[in-house]
């Protein structure tokens, strides 16, 4: 069956949700973040020029920072061409054609600090860059039609081809940071060029297969960087949670190319394994900052959540990408919930600053102490010293809507909503919704013979589906109603979905939210902040069965939910411990969206609230 | 006012709680620590004949492990005198008395490794070291006559007088760990020469007074330490916790023996700080395991709470130390929610295993996993490399009886109740009790015109008190009914408590334990372990005003309490995230004392169970 998603210049957001979030990155991110690459050096170490003692040392992974930024201006100029933007982008194209080796080989910080050094360094993310560049080129052809930074690219990839699969001669076999598995498969559909894809699929039937590349990790056996075991006998989320989610995404895409059943079976034991047992119900995935990685099935603390925001993020491309491998609801309904709460809380609502970790509970006062070091984070920052998830957003953002829909031969598959103009197979579908906070889309359809497969949101305890105006019972399957006829173009189809408040339990081993509820509106997670409650928010219980006010805070311009909850007294001076039965008083709640969270200052946060029964 | 508590020798247990496990120390505890330390070499380091290339390299701090067992072991020669272990201690003094130098210095871990080193490093255990001695030694003398370790520790002590007093010699101020200055106090107080008192008045009035030594601990500005003030200032529990106590303990030695007003208000404050805002209900202190210390009011995190046994032994101290101060049966609240909850915890039923940490939570399946490292712990170890808890239990569980009374000009304090035949200044006490499961005392006085004042602890809703089983009604006044009346020979004071089981809430800004209650009766906390009720613990609930059977544990020994509480079904297969409502269907829940947790190996255990209204 083939099938793929839309690519980013095959469908066009107009509006919305999504389109003011990328007007935003217009506007403001991609100019915030470039700025503060700028501050830092990581432009200008592409000139190889830093000597020891000058500030601004290059760091290994600077390289996929920039090439991170090129990727996601490159999907806003397919929009909206900028001279300048492209000036900067053409800029870097050529310092690396005038700093490369006569071999095709770039990388600042070793050809500027260990030449010799070049693919000896199992944990020095050399080829987790590359796979950076290679996705900016490719998307930056994509978007120009400027092949140059692409040919760039391809020379180096031609050379990894050369040491890794035919000479064997680097110190390690697979990458200590996986991305350019991914990235050598987009090379490979955005070239037709058949050697990248055999790249790409050595580096995933080599994985977990050398002894010697799982002695980088003496600690957990391999599992950081997932080498303990070969790939499709991994079937439990293991490591590092953005490296994991990167070969995953790798995995996907060689399962759907090679009808690999292996891998299939692999990738979706994972998927299993996270959304079961490992996600956080932001699907925020990593619970723990040691290794930045999964822990153990249902350990998912709140307060010390690592979830960082590029593994949630790189979970939805995970879940994408199994979305195209078969249609199953349950991938797009993990996706939506990283998208508009795990990935989404990493940016602020004015687009310059970020979180690097996501946790569900925030407590300003304990950040303070030094027991914690900063950690976990009370305030978003512009910057961070691994600045991976600013430019990351930018990118994801700025291509969201490759989220939209997948294409197989008979049948366009809507997974997201969004106002989006698309050019399908079947000719061009507009889309226009006002999800996320209502629950109505409608997609005018191109004329012919096939199915519409609408994904029905697996929170979503009833529907209704129109067609033309007229109500439609289609066929449900796997969380998509399929409706299949042919079409006259201009034909609409309407569906709703009832924006009713849910209150979400846990399951009963996930030990910090037992007794609690996390408040969601179709796919939005809410959040109690203390600006709104006050503080002891822990304290804060909702009721069952309890009614929402669905409402609107206009300096932060987002919804809210406003109930009448209950809380104890808040007076400092009560006792620590007391047997006297505790009098709870009614109390005012007032929920803002989880990604909206901490635009106002510092304060507490929480996720889970109380359940009073 | 002229008050102490009874030494040690004074009061001797004639059975009952304290008397077993003071039985349980003679029996196994003793041989099994000193077996421990031999194995591991810190006796044969007193010889100094290590070399590098040896296994058992010395380390700063096992002089004072040594001299804890010592001080333990003299506690239990006082009540029977035993000559082989006289020998092994005697052995100790000569070693020490062989290899000390001229001038009366000793220290293993210097003379071995550094001898040009001595008084330059602020955070090894110098003084600490010497401070453990001369307990020992004061200890020994007391139970045996024999003052040769004494002369010794004199001469070692009059060397750091000239060193840190008089001539300011030394590279710091104050020691890094304190410990000495409650010593100094105890070998003046045993001595009588004043000497040692103008020292540990020096230790306490410089401390906090040198930016120097605050220096030392650039992270915390000399908060670990204890010197980020000087001591009158410090109003609130700051830094590594042992270290904290042992201070407050000398600062309130030093309030009592000066009537130093300026100290005791810091003691008044400092203890207000730890009992309202810093302090598990185990009466477990130290939060974090990140300095082994304090963070910030409230902040008591169950599964990561680092409460060293040696910290809630030294807390018990200092409330001790309190009690006599001033007559407020706060302080022994406190300390019986640290003598036999916080401190005890330490201690297998089997007396030759321990706990470092007394976490409230144990979740086996995560400190396997490498985020944990080992941590909490999930098994009780025979030793520890840092193993000053195990030896510090005997010292403390072989003089429990210290807790017993204290003793005023016109007033018998009787602070907590144990099987023990006291000489006080007024005659002789008996006293027996089926304390701490049952609530009865009987107190058998002798003749004479003073006061005896009963500690009514404040978990205790009613009481009731009979003079010659006659009900009588006392003046009660600060958490203590007394009895004043010209006592003939022989009459009997009879105190009832009930021993009800009481569900316990914490403070609303206690984030993990809302919507929580632990479960108590009399001063005994209890806990449910995985061995008695399945796992995932914390979707275990009690329902306000449950009633609970109380039954024995025959196997383990100890009492338990049984309940139908509730929970959720067990089915792993349940979803990660539901918003069903949750359906809670009835589970018997079965319940220990805390103290007694971890005795049938590796599980789940909680404290702090979901309350069901």
């Amino acid at each position: 069956m083939e099938s793929y998603e839309l690519s980013r210049g095959r469908a066009g957001l107009t509006g919305g949700f999504w389109g003011e979030r990328q007007e935003l990155m217009r506007r403001v991110t991609l100019g915030a973040i470039r700025d503060r690459f700028r501050e830092t050096g990581r432009f200008d170490a592409l000139r190889l020029q830093w000597r020891e003692g000058q500030p601004n040392k290059p760091h290994i992974f600077w390289d996929s920072d920039v090439a991170k930024w090129i990727e996601g201006a490159a999907y806003l100029l397919m929009d909206r061409r900028d001279a300048a933007v492209e000036a900067e982008i053409d800029g870097v194209e050529a310092l690396i054609r005038e700093n490369r080796t006569d071999d095709g080989y770039f990388n600042s910080y070793y050809l500027t600090l260990d030449r010799g050094a070049r693919f000896t360094r199992y944990h020095d993310h050399e080829l987790y860059c590359l796979g950076h560049w290679i996705e900016a080129a490719v998307a930056y052809d994509q978007a120009t039609g400027k092949r140059g930074l692409l040919e760039l690219m391809i020379d180096y990839a031609d050379l990894v081809d050369r040491v890794f699969r035919e000479e064997g001669s680097a110190a390690f076999h697979c990458p200590g940071h996986e991305e350019i598995e991914l990235a050598l498969y987009k090379l490979y559909r955005h070239t037709g060029e058949a050697r990248f894809l055999r790249l790409m699929r050595h580096f995933i039937d080599e994985r977990g297969a050398h002894e010697s590349d799982r002695a980088f990790d003496p600690k957990g056996g391999g599992r950081y960087t997932q080498t303990h075991l070969p790939v499709r006998e991994q079937l439990t989320a293991e490591g590092h949670s953005v490296r994991a989610c990167y070969l995953y995404c790798a995995m996907a895409d060689l399962a759907y190319e090679d009808g690999d059943e292996g891998l299939a079976i692999a990738c979706r034991a994972l998927f299993h394994n996270i959304a079961a047992r490992r996600m956080y119900v932001s699907a925020g995935i990593g619970s723990t900052r040691v290794g930045e990685a999964f822990t153990v099935d249902f350990d998912l603390p709140n307060l010390s959540a690592y979830a960082e925001t590029c593994a949630a993020l790189a979970f939805a491309l995970f879940l994408r990408r199994l979305s195209r491998l078969e249609p199953d609801g349950r991938y797009a309904d993990a996706a939506e919930l990283a998208i508009y709460n795990g990935t989404l809380a990493g940016i602020s609502l004015s687009g310059d600053a970020f979180f690097y970790e996501n946790p569900l509970e925030s407590q300003p006062e304990l950040n303070r102490h030094f027991r914690y070091e900063g950690y976990p984070p009370t305030r978003r920052q512009t910057l961070f010293s691994c600045s991976c998830c600013p430019p990351n957003l930018l990118r994801f953002i700025g291509s969201i809507q490759e989220f939209a829909y997948t294409e197989s031969e008979d049948t366009l598959y809507a997974h997201h909503y969004m106002d989006c103009d698309a050019r399908t197979r079947f000719g061009p579908v507009v889309q226009r919704t006002d999800y996320p906070f209502g629950g109505t889309a409608t997609l005018t359809m191109p004329a012919g013979g096939y199915a519409l497969a609408v994904r029905l949101p697996g929170w979503a305890r009833e529907w209704r589906l129109y067609v033309n105006g007229r109500a439609f019972a289609p066929e449900v399957r796997g969380g998509y109603a399929y409706v299949r006829r042919v079409w006259n173009a201009g034909d609409e189809v309407l569906l709703q979905l009832p924006m009713e408040v849910r209150l979400v339990r846990a399951h009963p081993a996930v030990r910090e939210d037992c007794g609690r509820v996390a408040v969601m509106r179709g796919p939005i997670l809410f959040c109690a902040e203390q600006e709104d409650n006050g503080r002891w928010l822990a304290d804060v219980a909702v009721r069952r069965g309890a009614a929402f006010e669905y409402g609107r805070d206009e300096a932060l311009g987002v919804p809210t939910l406003a109930t009448v909850g209950t809380r104890r007294s808040k007076r400092a001076e009560a006792a620590l411990y007391s047997d006297v039965p505790v009098r709870r008083i009614d109390a005012p709640v007032t929920l803002i969206p989880y990604f909206a969270w901490c635009n106002r200052g510092e304060g507490e946060m929480r996720v889970w609230l109380m359940e009073e029964i």
